[in-house]
């Protein structure tokens, strides 16, 4: 009988997929970013549920006050790619016995910043005693039934596009997790990017009200492993020619002899937008983005073919569908 | 620096409340049994999160299937209290690496007999891994803003009711954690009432759309706890002059010399809902209730003073503010 760590975090979602019901017309099918039950013709209550465990999603140095926010960023962040803002949020927290009145208070300021951050609500939640850290969080929102933007719309010869570079988290995590010593000017970037993750919630309900993308998922588990979504959901391949790589990733890589690259691609926890544009509104998705202050990469096209593949001056190479799972990472 | 241990679930709850800022005009308050969102005039969006822990909420032999069941079970029954029905379910899954295939799929249909028994479907969730097997359920549902029953509308002299009778999880409780041995016949009714609790969603919902009710709460931290949180939240008080118990909670407290009032006040994760009834509705209710196949139980009055109070034929004694509670109990 295999075990949890032999089947990983996708395997058993799917193992408890084929055991659940499903209900009729789901708004938004099964495995997108987030859930949605219809309210009325045009109207979807949207739902999101990611929980956050001490043990695997706090990596050293992160303050409790940090986690309780990133349990809330992470799950904004899914929203964010399909353009609905969260209203309220439903904290369940697991407490090791040892938690002190001073953790619990950092941990309602976290959650409380967290929420606020994105213009939502802590509206109730759930307390109980755990061995590891438990944060649990579930957003409710509303939005439109044509506002929200799914995985499996993209289209051949759309663009595809993300929101900011990537590899910031991968060095991040790699100088806590591995203790490397860094110069100051790197170190302070590369860690916020871990500590204080956002999520793209102003361009991802702007793109998204603006009728600008075909497709979107976040990038919480990685760049590649984001469009390998997309690319099942959609049945469509991309060809990638850029990838977007923040000046402090290339600094670290370069330092440690590393490929920038492999930190931009199959790095986790990285809460850009991976989305796909119609050609017609390119200009538009670009000016919605610039309106916000923000800037949209084009970094590629969608193709008929169900090929990932990154073609740079070097030659063509696929993009591996690896990233964050949990149990097997 | 006081711990989690000495502060206690109730106190924590306090403490994470005032760090949150609350959203203006909640149409529930903190603290009732489920959090609400108003979608427009007359709709609310219902939310319930309620967190299983193997370690605190699963006793021995009950089934990982069961844990999965009751994991729900416990949220639908704050949403019967306040006469709603879930409409969707998220379910965010911690497991220890140990996990196996079979217990995956165990707890898949577990899950989906708990949300199909009451007419719900999970439709989305989370896994990643933990030290405890962890089942945080959010429930979503619908309802009129006049629906709704709340903890805090008894008013004195209404007619304190209960949908069932009392004692059989207290016994239950002790029989899988004391290892008590029981005759056959009382024990299969009693750790049944722990491995296979039932929500009062159709009690609850039929008797708020007659309008029978003022108030209402789940008795899932036992009978005593419920009437001191229906009694602040009311600033009201009760004369209870009846505590029904269940004839093999009584057998079992005969057989071990306990008190079987105390098994039916104290004891914890009894799903029954406590209910005030505006004496002109008590006719009513009575019927919604034998419509139903049920019984309602009259078990005294509410009064102006705060006090709670129990009247048997050997005198008047306080039925203490206790109950079940995380990290303390």
């Amino acid at each position: 009988m295999r075990k949890a760590t032999e089947l990983g975090e996708r395997r058993i979602i799917e193992i408890i997929k084929n055991r659940i019901e499903t209900m009729p017309e789901m708004p938004v099918p099964f495995g997108d970013d987030v859930s949605a039950v219809r309210i009325n013709r045009s109207t979807l209550a949207v739902l999101k549920t990611d929980m956050l465990v001490g043990k695997t999603d706090v990596p050293p140095g992160m303050s409790l006050r940090q986690a309780a926010r990133k349990a809330v960023v992470m799950n904004v962040s899914d929203f964010a790619a399909k353009g609905v803002s969260p209203v309220a949020v439903m904290v369940a927290l697991g407490l090791p016995r040892s938690c002190t009145e001073d953790d619990v208070e950092q941990i309602g300021l976290g959650l409380n910043e967290g929420v606020r951050e994105y213009g939502a609500h802590v509206v109730g939640g759930d307390t109980g005693e755990a061995s590891d850290l438990v944060i649990s969080c579930s957003l409710l929102g509303f939005c439109s039934n044509r506002t929200l933007v799914k995985r499996s719309t993209a289209k051949p010869d759309d663009i595809v596009a993300v929101t900011g570079e990537f590899g910031k988290t991968a060095a991040g995590l790699k100088i806590l997790l591995e203790q490397k010593a860094v110069p100051k000017e790197i170190e302070k970037p590369l860690v916020d990017a871990v500590y204080l993750p956002k999520a793209r919630l102003k361009e991802g309900t702007a793109l998204a009200k603006a009728g600008a993308l075909t497709a979107s998922v976040d990038s919480s588990d990685g760049l590649a492993w984001s469009l390998h979504e997309l690319s099942v959901a959609s049945s469509v391949g991309f060809r990638i020619d850029d990838v977007p790589l923040s000046p402090e990733a290339i600094k670290f890589a370069r330092i440690f002899g590393l490929n920038p690259l492999e930190l931009g691609l199959y790095g986790g926890e990285e809460y850009e937008l991976v989305v796909t544009v119609n050609p017609e509104c390119w200009g538009k998705a670009e000016s919605v983005m610039k309106n916000l202050g923000s800037h949209l990469f084009r970094i590629g096209t969608v193709t008929k073919e169900r090929k990932i593949e990154l073609t740079t001056k070097k030659g063509t190479l696929t993009i591996k569908p690896k990233g964050w799972e949990h149990f097997k990472s």
